[in-house]
């Protein structure tokens, strides 16, 4: 069963409305590059790569790498090899498309969805998601603005349209003291019986930390999320020391995230900084090593979420196999920051949420294919790119003006 | 592709010459069952599993649980579902022999080799294994034994014939500095080239492995395994506090084992107990288990070996995938008591070592079949079993008088 094909198409699918969190304001629209492997024997894989949603992008240079680096890479092997792959591939974000790619085939010639070729212990028919609130800008139409004082209503709308039993507030937006208050209105407008975490997305101190988890002490957070970040990305390091000063100090389980390599996950074990880790089945390296950092975090008593960060519908499938095979080692419901798109490439239309809960697929592989309507419909061409970054420029231009709560943002992405 | 068909198939292998060790004296041969699956399709699948190797055996009795227990649970089910069917089962040890013949009919479905679908990164055709030095008594024949003033020629032998650039030699069955006089004998003998680990078998006090360990300082041991052991079995509980304490004594790498359970690997990484810890693919529930706990070493910095207890051909294949799955993560060559037994059950006769490696099957699946004439030679029949027993309870009458040395073992199994 050899490779025998492989196609890239790079689309880029709008967000509702620009997001704001502490890395900046969001790109106008996701970014992705998606790949198709065709076997000899006629099975088709699906996957899903970067770019990275941090770095300035050239339109093109992801299907290039595929068609320049990843092809003679891939052509004529089976993917049952696909750790081989990922290490000829250098385990880059190419790397993880190929593997997806090859699980799917897998699963297609096996006759089973993934989860289950994954370790699922029985039938699994849903797993749970957490409803994912971000501040954002209005869009081009001007609609979709979530601000400070309209977060809490955002949230209870977010939680009436799908049902969700977990909302997250991503901060890091606005200065702490003005988000404290928000979350505290969150709660508020929820009533206890939803599940509510914090994220403000690595952008306080140690003490800033202390204070605000103090201030939000009684508001039975289930877990702040990444509140201070190491010097640098984050995904190169991270500040136990200060995770585990900021865990002691209050009752507020502490989750780590942009954690994703092993030595990392290492260290918050030996030093007992975390509560919980965030898996991206993206930032671990593919979705056997999400499995291996999620069943390890497990086996040392932390909880698990999948986190969310750049994936269209194609990963946002892996998660749900992934989160459907690991069942209870992984505690916690899964972020989704897919409902921020428009749109998707999914044959069938975008992912459904029902009742908090989104179904696993049961047909085998991945359990999708990609829509070829919707791969043109937001192809990234010339002139997309050229609107995209236009329209963007203009929103950079105008924070400091229009809304300067963000003046303090430096950065953006 | 469901299951359709299970069948049980109870055997004992002789022994080249009943095994000393701090369990006492081996029953004279191996007691295991082996279970063979069949699908809807056709495909056949292989297992094995126990009895335990030190708790008294009713002849019949896990075949009869196949029968009565497993039968029921597997029928019908699909063989993708081994992780459901092992929780079924209760983990037990009937659940590793259909995980393993669960596994090796996905490969053979897959048409690859197991060490390839369990994360492999390509191509990999031998891994090292380790000889492995028992004392022994003499068998029926009067053949086969090996005593202290014998050891050091016996590792010469097992190094020569088929080339191991490992050795192992199993130490608990005489005083300690007795012992200690054979392992500088047989590093004497094997010269420097060789790599030396032993194994007192958990029959040391923190105390004694101090000192034995000080006095063995100058031969360079590749590791020491398992010096010292809990109260109770050892499989239950690992004294961390002891490991560490005979680790920091000296400069010996120290090798955990009998700690299969998760829980104590976590409890191994967060008191820093070992350097090493040995992987049983049946104490460790199974090979998904075994490689989930293999890599979870692995990330801690701890080096893995595959461990050998009870295991014959069909155990020994599944060691030989996952050694070859885990490549460099698995940083130790393998135990094999493989090499004590007279035969084997697989098609094609026992497995061979080549200048200390053997063979990964590059078959489809486990890479073989049952051997129907073998099963029928070694089936463990109403009279083999009594005069199996008869003969162990010979054996056992003549500790104290023809081997005065085995004295201070109270225990046989």
């Amino acid at each position: 069963m050899r490779i025998v094909e492989l196609e890239a198409f790079e689309v880029a699918v709008p967000f509702r409305g620009p997001i704001v969190s502490a890395f900046g304001i969001s790109y106008p629209a996701r970014i992705r590059t998606f790949v198709r492997l065709t076997t000899e024997n006629g099975i088709t894989g699906i996957g899903e790569a970067g770019p990275s949603a941090t770095h300035p992008y050239v339109r093109g240079s992801m299907p290039a790498r595929f068609e320049r680096d990843v092809r003679p890479a891939v052509l004529g092997e089976s993917p049952i090899d696909h750790a081989w792959l990922a290490r000829k591939l250098y385990h880059g974000p190419d790397a993880v498309a190929i593997e997806l790619a090859c699980w799917d085939i897998v699963g297609k010639a096996l006759d089973v969805p993934l989860y289950r070729l994954w370790g699922g212990r029985g039938h699994v028919a849903r797993v749970p998601l957490s409803a994912y609130a971000f501040f954002r800008l209005p869009n081009a139409s001007g609609e979709g603005e979530v601000d400070l004082a309209g977060m809490a209503e955002h949230c209870v709308a977010l939680r009436a349209a799908s049902g969700f039993r977990t909302v997250k507030v991503k901060l890091g937006a606005h200065p702490p003291c003005d988000e404290i208050e928000v979350v505290r209105a969150v709660r508020e407008a929820l009533g206890p019986g939803t599940a509510l975490r914090i994220d403000p997305n690595g952008s306080w101190s140690v003490a800033t930390a202390v204070r605000a988890l103090h201030r939000l002490r009684d508001l039975d957070l289930e877990y702040v999320e990444e509140p201070i970040r190491s010097a640098g990305t984050g995904d190169n390091a991270v500040d136990t020391a200060g995770l585990r000063r900021v865990r002691s100090a209050g009752s507020v389980p502490i989750a780590a995230d942009h954690c994703y390599r092993l030595d990392l996950l290492a260290q918050i074990v030996r030093d007992d900084a975390a509560d919980v880790v965030l898996v991206d089945v993206f930032g671990c390296g593919g979705p056997a090593r999400a499995l291996h950092y999620a069943r390890t975090a497990a086996t040392f008593g932390l909880g698990t979420a999948m986190h969310s960060g750049t994936e269209l519908g194609v990963g946002q499938l892996a998660k749900i196999h992934l989160q459907a095979a690991l069942g209870e080692e992984m505690r916690h419901a899964s972020d989704a920051m897919y409902f921020e798109y428009v749109d998707d490439v999914l044959a069938g239309g975008p992912l459904r949420v029902v009742d908090g809960d989104m179904a696993v697929p049961q047909a085998p592989g991945l359990g999708a294919e990609l829509d070829d309507a919707a791969l043109a419909r937001w192809e990234l061409t010339d002139a997309r790119k050229r609107d995209l970054d236009a329209y963007w420029g203009d929103l950079k231009g105008e924070i400091g003006t229009s809304y300067p709560s963000l003046d303090h943002l430096v950065r953006h992405y």
